[in-house]
């Protein structure tokens, strides 16, 4: 991996993370607004760089043979964004059991809230099928409440 | 709009639209899974092509200046699919107001259900605010249930 | 991987492949039009279900520890797809070496061609070194030559 | 447009742009290494932001009703990047014509090119037909050289 990233993950919040991303061509469709899908990516980024903030990597878990896997979503959509909009992605960790982390998410642009969804990731194997989250992951989760 | 789609848009069946889609390599991470936010590509595709065959399209919407956005979204994320294989999209209509539609989906492959949601869709202007659901959608949805 | 795609791979026709798909909002940017890099992606299902009529699985290739990726790509765009559009994708091999594979791609709208490509892929191994490409798959090309 | 991007849009070298992009899971593909076209998206980000710093933004052409369309693409893709990488996009004008830029454009992880190209493209108003670039466009890039 890269170590050149500094600034790239946006910053930890107290109980969180702050992440800004570019609306680009990618992420509109032809309405002119952000394709709904979309958000979930913006959520995705946000989430993966909470995680790489509190010391954790995909690839390093990756090479262990786990991965994370969303396993439920809510998502209410308020507002749009459009092409060119800066949104500031806040990710914070509503709940932490033995195989299941659930994080509330929201998607602002300016201060006005657009997105707002809450999600719930568990760890799971090659084949798919969940584990126990790891110690290390959380302990890095309890100190950063 | 090119009419030469048969087949493409999948199946009416009593009260909703089933559609076959494949699993190609956009679709999948590096976990070897299908990314989470594809599964709601293959999700708006269903729910576009049951518009499709009640005989509304989204071009000539956009003409009118009008079009669907997703308004709310919950999703259970049960088993993964992964390349290759053939996705079924099971799409009904469940509840309909002035203002809103609310669809019931499912994802499964040979029969085992991946992944189930309820999304409310809007109609919006092209400012991005809602408006009442034209008459001639309400009836199409009518004559489907 | 799922037996029930029938019908969901296009057909084979002399040296190559024909594939039709839909263009969906997620192909579409604020343009109204499709977006360039998603031409790349209707492509690449052409290519992947050439392949499939051959009796080449990607997955079944992974189990060996081999894929396919791209290392050259030239595409001229020379007409927009829109929204609703039905694009067919025509997919021929142009060469074959012990390496690597030449394919001419083409996708049209009502027998007018919007995007020409020309695409040569390799295989490589799970570490991204590039592999000779294994006699059945030099075969099956052979064959539809 | 929110103005609180300072920082995301890269920064302006001489003749250029360099931009870095993380690698999140929507980039890669179940070979473990990025999908081919996502390197597209991250030169279009490049070419975008490369734009921006120049003064021409997106959403203000559109509400001219012009936008910017790939015209050509020509790619080589030499070593592939993966899950956590970040990516540095570098982009250069290469040549400027009355209705065509071409733009050269390099990605790059830890100072190793992994993927090379060049693209053409084109000013187009809402209908898809090209017209020829403004004059604050002409001067803008001329300035940059």
């Amino acid at each position: 991996m890269s170590e050149r990233g500094e600034g790239l993950a946006g910053e930890l919040v107290e109980g969180g993370n702050v992440l800004r991303q570019r609306v680009y061509f990618e992420d509109t469709d032809f309405t002119g607004l952000v394709y709904h899908a979309r958000y979930l990516h913006f959520m995705e980024r946000g989430r993966s760089d909470y995680l790489r903030l509190l010391g954790i990597g995909h690839r390093a878990l990756a090479e262990e043979g786990l991965s994370f896997a969303a396993v439920h979503l809510e998502v209410d959509f308020r507002k749009p964004a459009r092409i060119d909009d800066v949104v500031t992605v806040r990710t914070s960790l509503e709940a932490l059991s033995g195989a299941r982390l659930t994080l509330a998410q929201r998607i602002e642009v300016d201060g006005t809230l657009l997105v707002e969804a809450r999600v719930t990731i568990a760890m799971i194997r090659a084949d798919g099928r969940p584990v126990r989250l790891p110690p290390a992951i959380r302990t890095a989760f309890a100190g950063a409440q």
